[in-house]
C-alpha cells in the first residue's frame, strides 16, 4: 500500500510502490511451506486465533489445500516445541529433501520463480563456529550431520544452492555467516536478515532517532513484552530468549552512538524482558519506560504502551521481503541486501560496516534504492531551490 | 551537542555541528529582552520553579543584571495576563521604542549582531487581514494604531526593519504574513516560524512518520496535555487555545497525506486538548491514545505518556534558532528559512509549498543545508557502493 | 453472580446473593421501555455495536418483539438528540400517558410487579427550584406544563404515583428533590439515585479510599475520558456535560474529607474532562493522573488507563438495581434506599446526611443490610475471637 | 496522621488515631539498629539518595550519632550483599550478642520499652523444617549453629526471648514458624508478619477487592516492577526473588476466592516480575496490566503505572507497626496480631485461618480493634436508623 515520492515536492508525484517498480502480482503468487505440525493452513490459522473465524471460513477452501511439508527440525533448537511432522535422516539428507520439496512444489504449481522466507520460531542462542566460516567446511559439516548446523541453516543452504533468495524473519544467525554469504555470491542470490521488526523494536527504532535528533540524553530504557502465542512459548526458554534479546538489544547503540556522545548516551542502561502470558494470545503488548534528560540534565520520562498484534504486523513484512527479494534477484542484485534492513531488527551488512537501525534512514535507503533502480533522481530534502532568493546567493 | 555525519559511513566522521559550521560562541552571547512584568531574570526564574533554587543561586549575580525592558503589550491578545510593565503609546510609537531599545542594548553591550526570538505567550486566534498583505498597508496600519496588529508583530516589524533575524516560538502568525515576508526580503533578513516543537507535537512528528513508513492505518489520535505554568494559564482562555490548537492539528495531515491514502488515513479523527493543571507547574505531561490498524483492518492501540518539562525542552530550541538565524544572516540567506522547520510545529514555507512536518525529513533538510553551506557531499543513504558486487552490476 | 459471606471466616459460608435473599427470578422478568427512536431493541442494539452481531442474531426474535413506547421528551434537555418517536401534549398529559403505558404493559405481559430504571441520557444541568420543593407545587407545575420539569421527572412521577420503585442511572436530579421524596413516602415506594457508577468513577471510589486509608496526600487528580457512543454525543454539549461533571466531582470530597485533613487533601485540584471520540464507539476509555505525596511531602504519581466498555459495565447495575428495588418494595422499605449507593456515583441520602462514596463502605452497607433483612449477624471484621489468648485478656 | 470515625456519621467525630489511643509520643522514641555496613545513619541515608541532601543536612547531627551495631549475618541468605560489619561466632552466640546489644541500648538511652522491626533485605527462599516446629528444637538448633536458622530468626528469637514485640517487614518466614509463635505466647509478646505492603501490592489489594465487589472477572494480571536501590540488587538474585514472589503472588487468591467463583477467577493467570534497574534508584516503578471481563464475557483492560518511592512508602509503616506493637504489648495482647495485617503483604494468621488481604477489611479490622480496645461501638455501616421510616418497618 506504500507510496513513494518522486521528483520535487511541487510536482506532487506519489505513485504506489507497486505501480513504480515491477513487482510480482499478488494473484500470481502461490504459497507453500514446511511445518513441524501436520495441520493444514486452515487448521493452523484456526488454532492460532489471530484472525476471526468468519474471515477464515470465507477462504476455507483456499487455505485447506495448503498442506505443510515435513519440517527439517532438531528439538534441541526449540525445546518448548513438540514437532510431530518432521523429516528424519541426517542434516545432509534433510537439505536434499528440502531441495526436492522445492522442485516438486515449483513444478506442481507451475511457478517461474521461488523465494524463501524463514517465519519459524527463534532458535536457541548460538554463535558462528569454524564450520560456519567457509562453504567448503559447511558442506563437510552437513555430510557429518554436525549438530552445530541449525535447522534454519538447512533451509537457507537448500535455497541458496538453488539460487533462490532467502530472507530471515527470526533472530538466529542462519544466513548471517560467512559460508552462506559465500554461497549467495556464488549462485548470485540475494539474502537478507535478520528478525522481522514488528512491535516494540519498531517503536524503538522510530523513537530513538527522534531523541537523538534533538540531542536528548537517555539514561535508561526498560522494555517489557507480554505475549501468549507459540512464539511466546518458545521464548519462555532462556536459551531461545537469549537469541531474541541479543537481536533486540543492539538497536540502540547504533542509533545513539554512545562512544561519540558519552555525555548523552554513555551511561545508558538498556533492559529487555519478554514474558509468556497466555491471556493475551497473539495480542502482544509492550510497555517501555524511557528515562531521558534534557538541558542541564533535567530528567523526563516517556512511557509507551503498545497493544499490538504480532502476526498482523509481521505478515506484510514477510510479503514485502518476498516481493523485494524477488525483484532484487531479477535486477541482478546478489548477496546482502542492506536496503531491506527497513524490515529487520538486526540488519545484516557488509563485513566491517556498522548496521543502520534508524528506521527513517532505512526507509530513505529503501526508497532511494528503488529510485536508483528506476532511474529517478535521489531525494536529499535540501530543497533550497524552492527559495529562489537563496539559490541566487549560494 | 548535536553531531553530524560527513562522508561515507565507513569514514566515521561525526563532528559536532558547532565545530563544523562557524556558529557564534556561547561566551560571546549577551541575553536581553522585554517582559510584561518587571522582575529581573533571577526573580522570574525563581518564581517559575523550573530550575532548582541551588542552580539559580549559583548564577544569581549574572541573572539579576538582566532586567527586562517594558513590553509592547495589548491585553486583548492574552486576557489571562495582567501586564504591569508595559509600554504606552500607539503601535507605531511602540515599534519605534522597540527599535530604540535594541539600539541601546546593542551599544551598551558592545554587540556586533542581534537576533530576536519570540518566546512570549500564545496570542489569541486571528487570521491575516488586508492590512497584513503588503508592507505599505502594514506600515499605514501601524500609524493608525490598528488593533489588528498584534504585539508580536510590533517586535517582528522592528527587528526586520533593522535587518535583524526573527524567529517565532509561539503559534500566532507574526512573521507568517505577506507584509513581513516582503520586509524580510527588502532588508535581506532571515525569518523562521512558528511554534517551538517541544513535547507532544515533537513525539507526534516522530511517531507519525514511523506509522506512515509502515503503511499502518490511523483511525484516531487523541492527545491531551496538562500543565500548570503561565503558558497553561494563558491557554486556559479558549481564544488563545484556538491558536495553539490550529498549530498542533496541522502536523498529521502533511505527514500522513490522507488525500493520497484514503484507505489508511481518510477517516482519521484527530482531537487535541490542553488543560491548565496547577499541580504540575512547568512539568507538562501529555497522554496520547492512537488507534491504528494493520493488515486486514485489525485494530491496535498505542498509548504514549510523556512526562516532560516544557522550558527544559524549549530553551535549547530558542538557542539553536538564534545561532542558526545568525548564521543564515551572515551566509546571505534571507526570507523564509525552511531548513529550520526542524524546530517548529507549524513551519513557514514558500507560498504554495506544503510544509514538511516529518521530523526526520526536517533533520535531513537541516543537515544537508549545513553540508551544502560547507561544501560537503549531501547524504542520500543509498549506500550501494558498500556492496561492490551491486555496483558492478548496476 | 456475587456471593456474600455469612458467619465467621472459619465457617466458610459464602452463598450466592441470589440464593440468600428472595430475588425475582431472571426468567420471570419482562423488559420494556420508552425511546426517542422507534427502532426495536434488535435494531437499536445492532446500531449500538456494543454486542457482536453473532450474539444478537442468536436472540433476534426475542429482541425484535421489544418495541419502544413513545418517549416523553423535551429537546431542550438534550440538544444533541433528534428525537423522532416522542409524545406530544403537555407535561401533565405525558405523565398520564406514561402511567397508561405502564398499565397496558403490565396487563399485556401478565406482570405482578413493575420497576422503573432511568437509563436515558444525561439531561442538561439544572437545580431544584420552588416547584420541586413539595408534591403539591410539583403537581401544579405539571398542570401548568412548566418547563422546569425535566422529562426524567415525568417518568419518576408516573412511577412513584403508581407505587413503582424508581432508580436513576443518570446524573440529573429526577427523584433527588423534596417533591419526589414526599411522593415516595406517600405511596411507600423505594427510590434510589443517582448516576450509574461504571468506569472511571468506579475506579476512583476504589482507589481514593485506599489512598486515604494510608494517609497518602493527594495534590491533584486529572481525569480524562474518551467515548464515541450516543452518551458521548450528548455530553459533547457543555450544558449536559456540566450535569455529569458535578456528579463526578463530588466523590473525592466525601472520601478524603479535606476539611478534617487539610495537610493531606486541603489543596487538592480535581479536574475532569469527557471528550467525544467516535473511533472508540462504546469502548469508553479513561486516563487518570493522580499526584500523591507521602512521608515528608515526597511526590509520587499514579496513572490509570482503563479500557472499558460502557454498556457492559452498566447493564448489570441496571439489573441489580431493578432486583433490589423490587426486593425493597416487597420488604416494606420505602423512600431513599441508601444501601443501594454501591451502584451510584452520586448517592441520594437523608437530608443533612453526608453521602458515603467509598465503595467498600457502600458494599458493607449493602451486605449488612441484606444480612439484617435475613436475620444474619452483621460482620464487623473484628475477629479477635479467633485468637483465644486475646479474648481471655480483653 | 490518620483519623478514625467514632459513633454515628451524623456525630461528626473523627479524632486523630494518636489522640484516640494512648500511643507512645514521637519525641520519646529513640532509634537504633544493626547493619551489615558500618556507615552511620547520615552516611547511609546520603548514599541511599532517597532524601534530598538539604533535608539530611538539616538533621545531620542527630543522624550521625546513630551508629549501627554489628549485624548478625550469613551471606548465603543474601548473595548480592557484601557485609563488612558483621558478628562472628555461632548462631547461639550471635543471639546472645543481639540480646546484649538490646540491653546496652536500652540502658544507655534510658528506654522504658523496646520494639523490634525487621527492615532488612529479603532473605533467600526457604520453608519451615523440623527445627522450626517447636521452641525446644529451635533452641537446640541455635546451639548446633544450624544453617537453617536464618539471620532474621536470630533477631526475632532474641527479641521474643526478652518479651520484646517483633514485626517483620520482609517476606522471609522469620516469626511465621511454630517455634516463634510458641515463644511469643510464652513471653506474652506480640508478633506481626510479614512483608511491608507498599507499592504494587498495596495497589493490588486496593483494586482487587473493587473488582471482586462488582463481580468483574479477571483473566490475567501481569505485574512488573523496576527499581534500582539495594533492595532491587538483592532481589536480582533468583533465590531472593522467589521469597518475594511467593509473598506477592498470594494476595489475589484470598481476595478473589477462585474456588468459589470459578467462572470469574478460576482461570486467572498471575505473573510478577521485578527487575533491577539502576536509573531509578529508590524510585520504584510498577506497571500492571489487568485483563478483566464483564457481562457476557466481554473483555476490558486496566493498566496501572505507579511511580512510587519505596522508602517513602515504607517508613511510615515501620513506624506505625512499632507504635501499635508497643500498644499491643501494653494492652496485654500477645501472639499473632492479625489486626496489623493492614500493613503487610502476607499476613500471619492463626493456624487454619485464611488471611484477609483485602485492605479495606484489614482497615476495618484495625479500626474496630482500636474501637474495641477503647470501649467505643464497632461500626457496621448498616445505617438504617438514619431512615426512620425503615426502622419502624423492620
Amino acid at each position: 500500500m506504500g507510496s513513494i515520492r518522486l521528483g520535487k515536492r511541487t510536482e506532487n508525484r506519489y505513485p504506489k510502490v507497486k505501480d513504480f517498480v515491477p513487482l510480482a502480482k499478488l494473484d500470481d503468487i502461490v504459497f507453500g511451506g514446511w511445518d513441524v505440525y501436520s495441520d493444514n493452513v486452515f487448521e493452523a490459522a484456526t488454532k492460532a486465533k489471530v484472525l476471526e473465524a468468519e474471515l477464515l471460513n470465507a477462504v476455507k477452501a483456499e487455505l485447506e489445500v495448503v498442506v505443510p511439508m515435513k519440517a527439517a527440525f532438531d528439538k534441541n533448537y526449540a525445546k518448548n516445541l513438540i514437532g510431530t511432522h518432521v523429516k528424519t535422516g541426517t542434516r545432509y539428507e534433510m537439505a536434499q529433501e528440502v531441495m526436492n520439496d522445492i522442485t516438486t512444489f515449483k513444478e506442481k504449481n507451475g511457478c517461474d520463480r521461488i523465494v524463501l522466507i524463514w517465519c519459524g520460531s527463534t532458535e536457541i542462542y548460538y554463535e558462528a563456529t569454524e564450520i560456519h566460516q567457509t562453504l567448503a567446511k559447511f558442506e563437510q559439516a552437513l555430510l557429518d550431520d554436525d549438530k552445530r548446523i541449525s535447522p534454519s541453516m538447512i533451509y537457507a543452504y537448500a535455497a541458496l544452492k538453488m539460487g533462490i533468495p532467502f530472507a530471515n524473519g527470526a533472530p538466529n544467525l542462519t544466513v548471517d555467516i560467512p559460508a552462506m554469504i559465500e554461497l549467495a555470491k556464488l549462485t548470485e542470490t540475494p539474502i537478507a536478515g535478520k528478525d522481522f521488526k514488528t512491535g516494540q523494536t519498531l517503536m524503538k527504532t522510530i523513537l530513538a532517532p527522534g531523541l537523538a535528533a534533538r540531542s536528548l540524553g537517555v539514561r535508561g530504557w526498560f522494555s517489557t513484552n507480554i505475549l501468549g502465542n507459540r512464539d511466546g512459548l518458545v521464548l519462555d526458554d532462556p536459551d531461545n530468549f537469549k537469541t531474541k534479546e541479543v537481536s533486540k538489544l543492539g538497536v540502540l547503540e547504533d542509533i545513539l552512538r554512545p562512544e561519540d556522545n558519552p555525555e548523552l548516551y554513555g551511561d545508558l542502561y538498556h533492559k529487555i524482558r519478554i514474558d509468556y502470558y497466555p491471556p493475551h494470545g497473539d495480542n502482544k503488548e509492550s510497555w517501555d519506560n524511557i528515562d531521558i534528560f534534557g538541558w542541564l540534565g533535567y530528567k523526563m520520562q516517556i512511557k509507551i504502551n503498545f497493544l499490538c498484534r504480532d502476526s498482523i504486523l509481521a505478515a506484510p513484512i514477510a510479503l514485502d521481503l518476498a516481493l523485494f527479494s524477488d525483484l532484487a534477484k531479477r535486477s541482478g542484485m546478489s548477496g546482502i541486501q542492506e536496503w531491506l534492513s527497513f524490515y529487520l531488527k538486526s540488519p545484516q551488512t557488509a563485513e566491517g560496516l556498522p548496521p543502520e537501525n534508524d528506521i527513517f534512514k532505512q526507509l530513505i535507503k529503501l526508497q532511494n534504492t528503488l529510485r536508483h533502480l528506476m532511474g529517478e533522481d535521489l531525494i536529499t530534502h535540501l530543497g533550497l531551490d524552492y527559495y529562489q532568493e537563496l539559490v541566487d546567493v549560494l
